[in-house]
């Protein structure tokens, strides 16, 4: 194995802390932060799935997520809220924390192997977040290089391929079971990581997949199994 | 300024060095390896024109190398060297070591700015180059990223773009005046590094452009100006 590949919304980072934390920060009263949150990360899917479908072209996640925003504001007794404020709000997912084991893992574990994000955050969300919260990548890989959304196998291979690695050279780091079943079906090795806080505390991690190569409590442990 | 954008062939490392330090090793005697590396050097801007002109499709650097290589051997006596020795000298390019100045200098800058090769070597060519000699890059760009080739516009601008910064936040350094004159034709800032020892010992540097916002001795005295 040469290179950890990791996703990074769930997995590296606490999208729902940041984006109620960005909400709180605007200094209304009486929104349900939390509740626009989770609206808003279920809206993710769908809102990939517009481009993964061919229905439209390549369109980057900051687009998307802002329509999406636009789309919900009105539910949360937010239709009034000005241009600069959502756009705020969109960047938050540039300025997300990373959960407390990221940073030294990442540290670890790039002395060893390349490590990567493999996002579906575009390129300059990702930097934005690692010049913010230092996860050291050596190169960021995913969505946009790829210009094909996970689970899209071309979003694993392509990337793979822009680091010049062989898919089983790959290990795919993730919280999230669907995301490991598809970089195995592309030939990479597959490691789940917990994440029990990422819909809240008390939320609950995901299962892992079946035929998971490997499950590490943290990022550290992850690091420890692998000899970095 | 938000962004600094580097050329790597010259400017970050010693590409004549490492091409004659392969060749060397490969334990062959009578071979003239410099006169190789320079010849081989020479082919660059020609091979990239067969992309940059549109009478082929998007080429990675490597198979430019290889080709330009696969030409040049008979010159040199070497028309019988086997594929994987050409593979292995194509490979050099990955491999090459940075000036003295260069890991300390970006060290530095890294904490204030975000520091990107602006290469037209691709992907994997700069991360394995990464990996070896630790330049710390926040983000890997160039023209691979772009699909263009230096210096076409769309290097640069693309690259900036995939960043998040607009042409004014960048600074772009280099040893060539023909990429900063591209460069500060995008609207960029730019910065003229020399580098005297590119050509070989006493081969000299270049002539800083007409225009240039900033001349730096090394990356060091770099960091030092921009106060990083």
């Amino acid at each position: 194995m040469r290179g950890l590949f990791f996703d990074v919304f769930g997995t590296c980072v606490d999208w729902r802390a940041g984006v109620i934390g960005e909400g709180e920060r605007l200094g209304l009263d009486g929104v349900d932060w939390p509740g626009l949150a989770d609206a808003w990360r279920g809206a993710y899917q769908p809102q990939l799935e517009t481009v993964r479908s061919g229905r439209r072209p390549w369109t980057l996640l900051d687009t998307l997520h802002r329509e999406a925003l636009d789309a919900l504001l009105g539910d949360f007794g937010l239709a009034a809220l000005g241009d600069s404020e959502r756009e705020r709000l969109t960047l938050a997912w540039h300025r997300l924390d990373p959960w407390p084991d990221v940073v030294a893992g990442l540290e670890r574990l790039k002395r060893r192997f390349v490590v990567a994000p493999c996002s579906n955050g575009h390129i300059a969300l990702v930097l934005d977040m690692a010049k913010r919260a230092a996860p050291p990548w050596d190169v960021i890989l995913g969505a946009e290089i790829a210009r094909a959304y996970k689970p899209e196998p071309d979003a694993y291979l392509r990337s793979a391929a822009a680091a010049g690695l062989a898919p089983a050279e790959v290990l795919m780091v993730a919280a999230h079971a669907g995301d490991l079943v598809a970089a195995a079906g592309c030939g990479m090795r597959t490691a789940f990581v917990p994440r029990p806080d990422e819909h809240g505390p008390g939320g609950g991690a995901e299962a892992p997949p079946a035929g998971v190569d490997l499950v590490a409590r943290d990022f550290l442990e992850l690091a420890r199994v692998l000899g970095a």
